[in-house]
Parts: structure tokens; sequence; C-alpha cells
């Protein structure tokens, strides 16, 4: 590792985070709720450790792949560390591995909370909590949208392997086009959003925090009954926007550019929403008996809570644990695929599930005329042999991290196997969210310190597609060079 | 498909099932508890519609892969079928689809059962029922072992897709003394295993029921209590040939040779060891404390249980369902994974496990060090990439099944989450037992009629290693050549 240069980054994004808190010691010292002196006290020292690591002179000033994925995986352990400080100072947590679930929960846009009590707390405090979910999605977006496919390709998204991985010394020095119409995207669609929430009812405050919220694809909420504390057009509203932050972004980059051709072309996007509305259609006549408000009702906690666990949003307005069998698994099926690729959803990623299918699908037609060969083509190219086998890789380190953090949680805390296994999976997908004790009306507060600190390494390996967050335990990352 | 030779193919399995059966219409004939004739009926008629099929003449006579392929999946569908009468004419099971369900079981070396009160059923169908495992061990031994690695090398039980699937005309015209070998020794493992059960002192009859479970790695007993009705030296040894029979034959193949390098070389074979002891140790230290006999008694129910789903037997000596959460989850990985292939055993696969394992170690260095190429290397041998990527396919159409099976369990069954995904998952891994209503205490026969059918479909695409059941659905298959 290129320990200075590694260092200096860090210490640009520590900086990076310290102004990004200003906002919230605004909202803190506008309510005057007794939380801003915890914002100075982070600010201060966020920015202390930040800036000698700026004075540091490396010798050379290129990034290799290896040293710009480990990058990215200190940086989301680092900056969640920091993040986590308010929350601390602010005693609106009980502890410092309380406070740091919450904030890698924030940044990794998944949205399970500790807290079993979340009105009571200072505004300022509230505010942060939700701007990591805005602060992270951004930078997944980044991550997967502006960098990988730049250095390696189309598919480099869908195989993390294949990409030698984000490096920031590409990235500063030409922020291109792509990545400002992002970042004008992004914001655009959170204005579009708070703006019509505004219009629906909500206060600026309250409006802000669920744009955030949805945005991220993460599902922090101010309030203790989530989007059930608001009005049904409002949950619509919410529930249609987290739909929309589960899209490729990259298919707004084409509509604002009137693009046709590569929209229509999509595969990905037109299999999420013909999946959403199919499962919200299902799951609206298999909740309909046990709805007194009727069909309508039905149809809006389907699609509402379709479309918050597909985008892994989590959001929830109603306790779908209570719901049949059959809606349960289906929703479990949604937590564990997700959204589309390049979109703020986390999730195993719909274009890998696609890929997959139509590579077994032609695996059987090769046994059926083993002398007929045959390419794999998604949305009109060609798909790479070697992407493929890459698939498979990260299919089995997925389940691997899925099964291994349910053994490893059974360790660290007496709980029944759904509730293991449900919160590893909503953890490691970035939901928010599982079933029976973290279900919709439960919360994470009960978990012990080392299973908080395991589920909040799941939630940062999930966000990042495994691999930054694994390399940070090979010996090889951490030689000098 | 070349109807007239995969009709005379199937004709002349049918006359073997009907031979088969001799030896249960024995017993029946030496107990005289009034299931002889049920025997009688179903070996006329089995007989009767296996004859005019061999007098069928086909143009050709070399069978594709295509058709050899299907010839598999269809045998095991019809044999059980026919399999299923003696339970249908005798009264022993309600309905035809019990009584598939329970053959299905069988052949596919299962062991999950629809019966709630085995003891007082006749000894002629509990023989049948028992010697249906023997049945269906021998075969995928046969379908593994013997075809399969001769047609397409030392990887091809690895990954289906590779290889063209079981020709029986090049296997019927050579039987080579490779399979005599293998026949040998699956032969004379369970008469060893039968002796040892005598000599401990079970009677003849049981002896050879559990020999015929133990040796197919299926787990069905006679008794309500499955092996908790025998002694602590009987439950030992079952244990210890539980564990036998998860083994790769090819290994008993080198011993009998006296080869001692392609054990030493045999990763598999020392994963499978290892693995077995460490979890049995873990999980004895694990019940301990709820163990009042003390450790002895803790170590023998969890050596046993461990090898009764690691070779995805499945009989039972506990109620493992109220073990602790860590030993439920490990017992839960284990069931998935399943033993060594080659081996009598069902489930994914250690070898599977462990190339995608190194596959995975691969992908990872490669993201570190861009410029190294490394071969994955198993057993001595460099692995091909196509394999590889045959692996990641494999695994997506296993968890596909089990994804799917458990959607359309909860459609046709109302019961809760853990019971429909751990039926799904022990069906598909040929274990036997799950947790809650289908745990060690429990039992299937509550599942609706659709549900059984869907489970005994799960339990034989599980057993085929999923291809040559998939590809029945496939309209090219049916095409008249």
């Amino acid at each position: 590792m290129n320990y200075k240069l590694v260092f200096r980054l860090l210490g640009r994004l520590l900086l990076m985070e310290a102004a990004l808190m200003v906002p919230s010691l605004a909202v803190a010292l506008i309510y005057r709720e007794g939380d801003a002196m915890a914002f100075v006290y982070t600010i201060v020292l966020t920015a202390v450790c930040g800036i000698p690591a700026l004075l540091l002179k490396p010798q050379r000033d290129d990034l290799t792949a290896r040293d710009g994925m480990a990058v990215a995986g200190l940086s989301w352990v680092i900056l969640s560390f920091f993040g986590a400080l308010p929350f601390v100072f602010s005693r609106a947590m009980p502890s410092l591995a309380d406070a740091y679930f919450e904030t890698c929960s924030g940044f990794s846009t998944t949205g399970s909370t500790i807290l079993t009590e979340i009105e009571s707390l200072p505004r300022g405090v509230l505010f942060w909590r939700s701007f990591t979910h805005w602060i992270g999605g951004m930078g997944v977006l980044v991550l997967t949208v502006a960098i990988l496919p730049r250095l390696s390709g189309r598919t480099a998204h869908l195989a993390r392997a294949e990409s030698p991985g984000p490096t920031f010394s590409k990235l500063l020095p030409k922020m291109s086009d792509t990545a400002k119409m992002l970042y004008g995207l992004y914001l655009g669609l959170t204005v579009i959003e708070a703006v019509l929430l505004l219009a629906a009812g909500m206060n600026v405050y309250d409006a802000l925090i669920h744009a955030f919220g949805t945005a991220g694809t993460g599902g922090f909420s101010n309030y203790n009954n989530s989007i059930a504390h608001f009005s049904p057009l409002i949950q619509w509203i919410i529930a249609v926007f987290m739909m929309l932050f589960g899209v490729n972004f990259t298919i707004y980059f084409h509509l604002v550019r009137r693009e046709k051709e590569p929209i229509l072309q999509n595969e990905e996007l037109w299999a999420y929403l013909g999946i959403t509305l199919t499962i919200t259609l299902i799951i609206t006549f298999n909740i309909l008996p046990q709805t007194k408000e009727g069909f309508f009702t039905a149809l809006r906690n389907a699609f509402f809570q379709v479309t918050a666990i597909a985008s892994t949003t989590g959001f929830s307005t109603a306790n779908f644990d209570a719901w049949p069998l059959l809606s349960r698994v289906l929703l479990m099926v949604l937590l564990c695929v997700g959204a589309c690729a390049g979109s703020t959803a986390g999730g195993f990623k719909l274009s890998r599930v696609l890929l997959l299918g139509k590579s077994a699908y032609r695996d059987l037609e090769h046994t059926l005329q083993p002398r007929k060969v045959a390419v794999v083509r998604f949305e009109g190219k060609p798909v790479q042999e070697s992407t493929l086998a890459q698939l498979g890789v990260y299919l089995f380190l997925w389940l691997g991290l899925a099964g291994c953090g349910t053994l490893l949680l059974a360790v660290f805390q007496k709980t029944d196997l759904g509730t293991a296994v449900t919160a590893t999976l909503t953890c490691l997908s970035n939901v928010g969210p599982g079933l029976n004790r973290v279900g919709p009306t439960g919360n994470f507060a009960f978990f012990s310190t080392p299973a908080k600190v395991l589920l909040s390494f799941l939630m940062l390996a999930g966000r990042l597609e495994i691999y930054p967050i694994l390399i940070l335990f090979s010996p090889t990352v951490w030689k000098k060079n």
C-alpha cells in the first residue's frame, strides 16, 4: 500500500465529511434542542484528524488498482466511525457500538435501526441520521455509474472482480460531464420528491428527511411508525419514488438526452418494472382477505412494501410480517435480489440474476444440442464468458457471507432462526427490516455488541459489493510498496 | 427423441424393477401380514407394461446425449410411479399422491415420510420402502461414478452440463470392471454394516432395513422414533456408516487396490472428515448444557446428527429442532452442502463448494494483482475455466429451484415460513427432515396433494442434479427425430 497517498485521500474524505455535517449543525442551531455542540465537537475532531493527512507528500501520485479498492473499503469504515460521533456526543444513542451500527446503516443506505424511540430525539441528530443516507446513495452512484464503467466498459458494475476498482486519482482530475450529470439527476430527483411531499402536506423538515431516505434507498424515518404516520397520498408519492430510485441512473441520463433506443433495449429496466407490478398484484390479492379497508388499501400497502423491499429502501406502512406466507416469501425473494445495478439500491441486483438465468438457459440448451455454440447476449450485446464466470463466484461469495454471517450471529446472539437469517440477509442486502424480532415493528436494539459490529460489517460489505471490504483482510494489501 | 429406443430402455428398467420387488414379496410371504398380493399385482402390472416396450425395434440403436438424459429423468419419474403401487394396493398409505411422495423419497434417498405411524404397517411393505433407498443409492452411484466420468473425464460429476448425460447404450454393452467393482463395494459395505448391526443386537429384519437406509443415505426407519429406538452402540455403528457412505466411492476403489496417492490427494475427502469432526465438536459443546446424561451422550447425539445431515441420510436420535440456534444453523448449512460427489449422498456437494471457494479466492487475488494469471487447481490437477463457469450456473439453478420451490409451496400449503423453507431445502438436498413441522419429530403428512407432487419433483431434481429433470420441460426433447 502507498500509505502516504492512501492517507492523503482519506484525509480529503474526512474534510469532506466535516463539511457535510454543517447543514446538520445548522438544523441543530435552528431548533435549539441541545445537539449543536455535538456537531461542533465532531466537525472539529474530524477536521483535526483530516488536515495532517493532507500534508503528507506521497512519492508516487498514481493510485494502483489495489490501493484504490482499499481506499474504497477503508473510507466507508472510517467515515462511519466519524459519522457516529454526533450520536455519541449528543447521547442520542446508548453506546458507540449502537452509534456505529446506526451510521453504517445510514451510509450503506440500509435503514436498520437500533432506536426504539425515535420521535423524542433532537432534530439536528435525526437530520444527520437521514443525511447519511443521501451521502451514501450518492457515493454508491459515483462508484458504480461514473467510475467503474469508465475503467472497464459496460459490464464492469456487474462483475466487480473484473474491474480494477475505483481509483480516485482518475476520478478527481477529470470529473467528467457524466459525473456532473449524475449529481444533477440525483439532486434533481430528490428536490422533485421533496417538493411533491411538501405539496402533499408534509412540513419542510419531514419532506427533506424522507426525500433523503428515499433517494439513498435507505429507509430511516423520524417517526416510530415510519411512513404509516402519513396520509395515503404521501405513501403513494414515496412508493413511486422508491421505485424510481431503484432504476439504473443511466436511464435518466438517456431520458434527459432524449435517447429512446438504450432505454427500450434495457432488459433490466423492463424486468424490474414487470416484476414490481406483477408481485404487487399477487400480494394485493393475497392480503385482500385480511385488509378490512378494501382493495385500494391492499393495493397501496402491497405496492408500497414491494417497492420498499425491491429498492432496498425498507420504509414500511404495514406490518408485513403478519401477511400470508406467500407474500412474505415473495418479499424475501425481492429482499435478496434487490433492484437495478447502477441505482442507489442494494441487494444482489436484478441484472446479475438475469445474466445468470440466461447463462443457465444457454447451458441447458447446450446439454440438449452439444454441437450448437451459443453466446449469451444482454441488452443487445454479447457477454464475455469471464464475466459470466465471475457472476457465479460473486453469487457464491454473497451466499458465503450470508451463511457465515448467520453462523456468527448465532454465536453472538441468542435469538430465533428466522430473526438470525433475515437480520443477516436484510443487512447484506441493505434493505432494513427483516422478519420476526427485526420485522417492520421490531428493531436491532437487542443485539449484543459483537452482533452489532458483525451486522455493520455485513452492511458495508453488501453496499460495496463485497470485494473492497474482503480485501482489507488480505495481508498483501497492507504491505508497504 | 428416438421414441422406440427410449421406450425400449424404459421397458427394460420396468422389468428390472419388477424383479427387484421379488425380495419384498418373499418378505411379505414369510411374515404373512396381508401385503403379499399387493406385490403380486404390482409385479404383474409392471412386467405387463414393460414387456411390450421390449418388442419395439428402433431404427437406430445409438442413444444421443439428449435422449440419454431424457431417459435418466423419465426413468426416475416412471419407476417411482410403479414403485408406489404396493403402497396403494396394500392400503398402507391414504392416497396415490402420498404413495408417490414416499416412493420418490425412497428412490431419491431422501427419507422424508408422510407416515405418522410406521410400526403398525406390514413388514413386506416396510421392506420395499427401505429397499427403494438401496436401489436409489446404487442407481446414483452408477450414474455419477461409473458412467459420467467415462464420458467426459475426471470433473464430469462436478459439472453436469459439461457431460452429455448418461447414455445407457454405452453402459450396457461394456459393463466394465469399474462398475462391477462399484457394485461389489456397495454390496460389501452394506453387508458389513448389516453384520455389525446383527452383532450389536438387532434382528435380521431390522438390520437389513437400516443397512439399506444407511447405504443409500436415505433415512427410512421402521420405527416411529427412528434410531433413538436402538442402543447407543447401534447408534454409533450407524453414525460411522452414514459418514462412510458420504465418501466418494472411488476412494474405496483405491483402498481396495491399495493406491495411497489418490486418497491422500483427495481434498474433498479430508475437507469432509475435517468438517464433520469440527462441527461435531462445536455442536457437542453447544448442546452439553441441555444434555442431562453428560458429555458422551452429547458427543454421540452431535456426531450422529452431523453425519446424518451431512451425508443427507436424515436418521435421527434426538430432536435437534430443540437444540440451540448455533447448532441448528450449522445443521442447515450441512443440509445444503451435503457430502462428497460420487457418493450416495445428495445436496450441493462439498467438491463444488471447495471449487467455488478456490475460484473466489483466485478472483480476489486477481483483484489485488491483476497481472498475475492464476489457474485453479483441485486435487493436484488444473480445473478448466468452463467447469468453473458451469459451477456458478449450477449454484444459480439450485438456488432458483429452492426459491421457486418455496414460493410454490407457499401457494399450495398454508404453513409457517421456517417449515416451507426447510421442507424445500431438505427435499432438494435429499436429506429428509427439516425444521418446525417437518422437523425430526414431524412428518410430511399434512401437505396438500399439489405440495406433495411439488416436493416429489424437487426430490428427483435434487437427486439427478437438476438437468435431467429440467430438460423434460423443453419441447426440443420431445420432438421426434
